[in-house]
């Protein structure tokens, strides 16, 4: 979907016109005639006063701002996790005193200190799923005293807050006066992808991410939970998975602390999103249950094969057996519990990278092969033994590209009903986008040449001679990583997840996701890889990657992200430097061209 | 210089021989014949008994250890730096309780425990300074009781204590007995280059560096101080510089800054090497004085404007005026004021970028150029104005290899006098190093191919439309980066820094350095940028990169510098992650090849 400006129409009289930004799937146009909320002109919100991500429309036609009271409170009404969101931003609210790189050059108004926030919301109940209402706005008077946010549902109204917080700034609190907000995402499902089987990370960790997500409006937590590295989820019903399949006692998620995590997510707007991989990536399921598990523990590339030949696409090998009905004990329990654990609406089941030689290395499924079986039928059979179950459970299945678009091992398209479907792309760019939504499925965008966070590191493998040059550039291409080069902020932030697409194709797809595989990632990286190169989609996704001209605007984007990243460090986020100080202070002059 | 094995000779009966790796240009071999030492056999240590970087000679004939007496405590004389460093390291010792990954299969000995670490210096006088004996022997009897550690200097036992803290595990804490370590740096300058200039570090930032520096036997903190962005250091003669070049009062090292960075370097064998770039990277010093800076505060490349003729490298625009006499009144004072804060022996002057256009941009440098003056000519004037007032203060200039080998402005070597200059390589790989030394300087490797940590992230410059694409592999090679790929721990690891050398061009090579610049890169990064990649370097250059047998020891080094990284991850420096933590509990299943 590309983001279209509204056609231009008259105001005929009305004061000036601007153009308010709409996914083309919107059911609705905004056009605002500004005489009508304000008189003249328009002054683009100062970048020192700043917003990330920009919202939709912003109105602020003086730069006029007042301070806040000390004795400054949020009114609304009582919610289980709204309240705890209105404590949480009171408190930021009157403490964070944050200075802005650049001084914003606002007057301060001899109008009253702004008192009281006012939240309202219209329906109390709407529960935090896939496509709930997001939208809110935020008006400040000339006059101060009360501001209001109005939100559809208390989730919309918790990004409300997170805006109004980032309006505030100094020491005296100030806050701009004669402002208007209107805001709504252009997709509806903002997230990140988080690996904890390649390496652990702690509740806190996880809880960290959650925090900073939602202070950049996304909404869903990908959990990549299991993989075959280690299992470290402590899964009631099968409680040998993460016994023997996590890297030890002290890196389990308990249930108790999944409540947790999925608590948290509640309170900030961020859905839980829980993964199982499987049948592939299931190696470590093999410590407590060898049996269903083909090829465990095996060389991943056997010495002397070909590429086609190998067990696993990297070390950790292990794909449960589709023919062993046992399989289906274990796992329909995982996913039973899963699904007790995680109120979340969407199970991604995985699916991904089955490789041929792990499953021809088993001799049930190859006898089955020599029998005139396919590997398509095996995973069809798997396929047909869990995801209706999924849907029984009331669940959309998530699953990755593979499972329908795999050149070698796929399931037919009957297996995999569209209501209850979703795929995530991941390899292949945009071409997969394409295909799933041409085949009719809904799409979750993760292409992995823009959004794999963790990329552009080079090789992770041992023994690797590629590394052994004496020349640059004696490695392969991108340095060894296979979906290299890094992905810089402005590659995220220029992405277009719809490209390509016909207007049909783009309604199905649902949003996007950055990814951190964990390779070569565990706590002490979490915030710098995924920050605030992720602040870049989570934009691009809210509110688009273009000017009000349809221009793409990276370029006035990068100071406002350097100030946005400086003021997640200064919440406690580690996020990366994308600059020096120097490039912010002196607006501009860090361009490639002289130009904006 | 390339490791090379000294010759086989037989032992004659005395036992099996072991090769000592020595540098060619060692003034002295070592043949050990075991029997004279230990009965035998040889059993290496176990990488779960790491020491980082690997001791040159370690005989451990029996996997036996006894535990450390909790009154543990070590002798040692006293003196100004060492004591210190004796108190640290009692302390970690004492409270460390390291856990390895892989448990170490090790046999407890019925033996005392270990009550005593005895240090003995042969020379208690010599300072830290480039070439100092850091050469140390350990020996840990059967029987334990006492230890002994003999070192030449101070600087050499604080190695030792070091290697000692490396060989304590577990809880109670263990020590190997029946031990002996006999250790040597290959290279005598072994250093980390931090950018303080483009982005801040706090003086806590650049101490955990130095502490985790000397760790792993890193024994040089290059400090690039000040660049085109920031003067971050309060020069007593020059407080202008500071005072209006700097990023903020708050982001400024004053003198008592520095006098802490220096002690804290002499108590742990880390010289800290002060770089005051120039003439070019000065745009920060016109701040205070415009008149003495050509083409300040200028976009650095002119729209429509060909590469060849930007005025700098990148943003940040500036060089000193070598034709106005003002510029040497505020220099000297510069370089007399560094020379008394730091007591370091060599004095890093830069010298590199000249980039024609921004001298041309000056009028009185446009008029000798219109007399038929060179820019050669003019940075001839500069070094001829500077170098030897810098030797005057016995200082030893160190230069990037630029002022020599720049194909457009660089100065005759008649002006850099070999006794007094060493050259520092950057650019073109070895190539580089191979001329520097033909030339008869000496030369410190710090090749941008292999040793330039910040590599590999992208281009930082806004408004950069090659990453504004909807394919990818879109944008030019690397991702963007000048000197990407991302430099990954076995490039640096296999690098050799005399390759290519004639034995004489070898001597001149003093080691190496990586270089952290801090376009994007600041406090949030630092450790995980530098560690453990340098960690590789710092074993390459200490003990090199091969196996007893000459072949390269990348393979076994992966599980030895994971074990290092979690070490180091757990006394405080955020080292990333170089693979799943499943690799390090699989030896060799993390591998490319199945091979060791």
């Amino acid at each position: 979907m590309k983001n279209k400006a509204i056609e231009m129409r008259s105001c005929e009289g009305k004061g000036k016109m601007i153009q308010v930004f709409l996914p083309s799937i919107s059911k609705f146009a905004i056009i605002v005639c500004l005489s009508l909320v304000f008189p003249s002109p328009i002054v683009s919100l100062q970048s020192a006063i700043n917003v990330w991500p920009k919202p939709r429309l912003i109105l602020w036609p003086k730069p006029v701002a007042t301070f806040l009271s000390p004795s400054f409170t949020i009114n609304s009404p009582h919610h289980q996790y709204l309240t705890p969101a209105i404590n949480r931003y009171l408190r930021l609210i009157q403490t964070e005193h944050h200075h802005p790189l650049v001084s914003p050059s606002v007057n301060i108004s001899n109008s009253s200190a702004l008192e009281i926030l006012t939240v309202n919301i219209i329906d109390l109940t709407a529960p935090l799923q896939h496509g709930v209402n997001e939208s809110y706005s935020l008006s400040i008077s000339e006059v101060g005293v009360t501001a209001y946010l109005t939100a559809t549902t208390v989730w919309g109204a918790m990004m409300g807050l997170e805006t109004f917080s980032q309006l505030v700034w100094g020491d005296p609190s100030s806050v701009p006066v004669g402002l208007y907000v209107w805001d709504a995402p252009l997709f509806a499902h903002r997230g990140i992808l988080l690996d904890t089987s390649r390496n652990y990370y702690g509740v806190e960790d996880i809880l960290r991410t959650i925090e900073a997500m939602s202070a950049n409006k996304l909404n869903v937590f990908h959990w990549h939970i299991a993989d075959s590295q280690s299992f470290p989820l402590m899964v009631p019903s099968e409680p040998e998975l993460a016994a023997k399949g996590s890297y030890g006692p002290d890196m389990i998620y308990f249930p108790s602390d999944v409540a947790r995590i999925v608590q948290f997510g509640l309170e900030h707007g961020v859905r839980v999103l829980p993964e199982i991989d499987s049948p592939g990536h299931t190696g470590s399921w093999a410590e407590a249950y060898p049996e269903i598990v083909a090829c465990a523990n095996m060389f991943w590339w056997p010495a002397g094969s070909q590429w086609p030949d190998r067990l696993a696409s990297e070390p950790g090998t292990g794909h449960l057996n589709p023919l062993n009905p046992k399989t289906y004990k274990v796992i329909k329990n995982v996913i039973h519990d899963v699904a007790t654990l995680f109120p979340e609406t969407f199970y991604h089941g995985g699916a991904d990278e089955i490789v041929p030689g792990c499953w021809k290395a088993d001799p049930t499924i190859q006898s089955f092969l020599s029998n005139g079986g396919t590997l398509s039928q095996v995973l069809e059979t798997f396929i047909n033994s869990t995801l209706p179950y999924i849907i029984s459970l009331n669940r959309t299945a998530v699953y990755w590209e593979d499972v329908l678009l795999d050149d070698k091992v796929k399931v037919d398209p009957s297996f995999l009903p569209r209501e209850h479907t979703i795929l995530q792309t991941w390899i292949h760019g945009t071409n997969s986008t394409k295909k799933i939504t041409e085949a009719g499925y809904r799409a979750i965008v993760s292409s992995s040449d823009f959004y794999y966070l963790d990329c552009g590191h080079g090789g992770f493998l041992g023994n690797d001679s590629q590394y052994d040059q004496q020349t640059a550039g004696g490695n392969s291409g991108n340095g060894g990583s296979w979906c290299g080069p890094f992905k810089t902020w402005q590659t995220i932030y220029n992405y277009d997840i719809t490209n390509g697409l016909s207007e049909d194709e783009a309604k199905l797809v649902l949003g996007g996701e950055v990814a951190l595989w964990s390779e070569q990632a565990d706590p002490t990286v979490l915030d710098s890889r995924i920050w605030p190169r992720t602040s870049a989609m989570a934009e691009a996704l809210w509110s688009g990657n273009r000017d009000e001209s349809g221009k793409k605007r990276y370029a006035e984007a990068t100071d406002r992200l350097n100030e946005w990243r400086y003021r997640m460090v200064s919440r406690g986020i580690k996020a990366e430097p994308i600059q020096p100080l120097w490039c912010v202070r002196n607006p501009g002059m860090c361009n490639i061209v002289n130009s904006f």
